[in-house]
């Protein structure tokens, strides 16, 4: 952790920052003031979990979609008391697959060994670089052999499968490399998010959001996930209706069906030669 | 514009890593291949805009929720052929409240005079810092006077109100800063993407999704909105129905109310003082 994330994380990222300027008698010892003792809050709010201290992992690597990693990290950064660690195989800047440049916070080796959650966002050809690097594939399986939870948003499915984190179980992706899933041992699921023990895993990129709030709803309670929903203003209202296969108008599903196509086969070649 | 941007945006950041392997024949000249010029591709695909040279800047600023950043950018990012500037005072990285930390792309010096859309994320202290920044008012204010569209998600429609840019527009924001807004002589409308003519504003945070699939259809049009919108795969499923002050149980709205009740002073001041 470094110094910024200590600070910023102190109230988590959603509801904090909204505070900033609530008495902070706890602030000297790095502890944020529960909302149940904020003059005017209800009593029953002092159930909800307001503070914990899980160490959560999200990986990140060249040409990872970006979208994939922040709607989750929008999520868990509202988690007061958690740390979330933004881990590369080294500290070097890493550039998404829009171009979007993020500084990693910590290294393979740096990395906490036991993680509550460990992440994998996912992306077209970096995705499916990082799902044959030997190193990233060895941090997921090491850091999996323990975690919490085993989680990815989109083809980020694709390395926890090709690191063996998948073998029979229940798992989703983004649609166009869905089915890929099954060389790895997974069973493919078309849902928003697959649980299945402790893998949780989400289709393609926004539906991080949706993995997110379920994931806060696990980690803490309902409660706690309903403040953070709405601190975000998740209250989604696409204006159009062709975000899945199954409402898409037909020349759209068409014509992106055939421009995914070589990455829909890299994938599964991928999976095929797996032997995990 | 950086190297790695003109690379990675050249098919946009949802379409294109997805197509990575197609044939490149234009690559060398830097234009893609339409969707309508791939073998198996369906003749009405060819009325679509695929490439234009939209110029988008987004500022970025430390203390900003990265989320009202990402939202917007995985939409603009599928836009064939537009350049995406990550616009802050300086080139240093700038971390948001959440601890992550992005590198900008260009400056208030570097960035292009005549934009296309000019977009401000939002916050909570990091944005009143940034809307009471002299220097990044004046860019606002210069940019906002050529561009095409001026537009905002979540508390950054603060700054394009401290900036001059709202005077007689209706617009909207995070619910908590909202009805703030009067102060710059804007008109707040509580919805979640608000148009006034130019003046386009999303409202809190994951509003930038929405907000970015409508931007993108009427930069581009309706296709190529659903083509974006089925690449990220954008059919939410929000597990609680807590994401507005309409829908969020009543405990849940009073805590949040309180918490951020110091941040909602510090805007409605910031706009009552505003001499704009």
């Amino acid at each position: 952790m470094i110094d910024h994330q200590r600070r910023d994380l102190l109230l988590g990222a959603l509801i904090v920052p909204l505070a900033a300027g609530l008495p902070m008698a706890r602030a000297a010892t790095d502890m944020p003031m529960p909302p149940h003792e904020i003059p005017g809050m209800d009593a029953d709010m002092a159930k909800v979990p307001w503070v914990r201290n899980e160490e959560i992992a999200m990986l990140v690597y060249p040409g990872l979609t970006v979208m994939d990693l922040i709607g989750p990290h929008s999520m868990f950064g509202a988690m007061m008391g958690a740390k979330i660690h933004i881990v590369s195989k080294t500290l070097d800047p890493v550039t998404s697959d829009a171009g979007l440049t993020l500084i990693p916070t910590a290294t393979f080796d740096t990395c906490p060994k036991d993680l509550t959650v460990l992440f994998a966002p996912g992306g077209t050809d970096g995705t499916l670089a990082a799902a044959t690097d030997p190193q990233t594939l060895a941090f997921m399986a090491d850091r999996g052999a323990r975690a919490d939870y085993i989680t990815s948003v989109c083809s980020g499915s694709l390395i926890l499968g090709a690191a063996g984190l998948l073998k029979g179980y229940q798992a989703t992706s983004h649609w166009s490399c869905r089915d890929a899933l099954a060389g790895f041992g997974a069973i493919p699921v078309d849902a928003r998010v697959v649980h299945d023990r402790n893998r949780i895993t989400g289709a393609g990129v926004t539906a991080g959001l949706d993995f997110g709030l379920e994931m806060v709803a696990m980690l803490r309670d309902r409660t706690y996930a309903e403040c953070t929903q709405l601190m975000g203003e998740y209250d989604p209202h696409p204006p159009f209706n062709a975000g899945s296969m199954k409402t898409a108008p037909a020349n759209v599903k068409k014509a992106m069906i055939e421009l995914v196509a070589d990455f829909s086969r890299k994938a599964q070649a991928l999976a095929t030669a797996s032997k995990v």
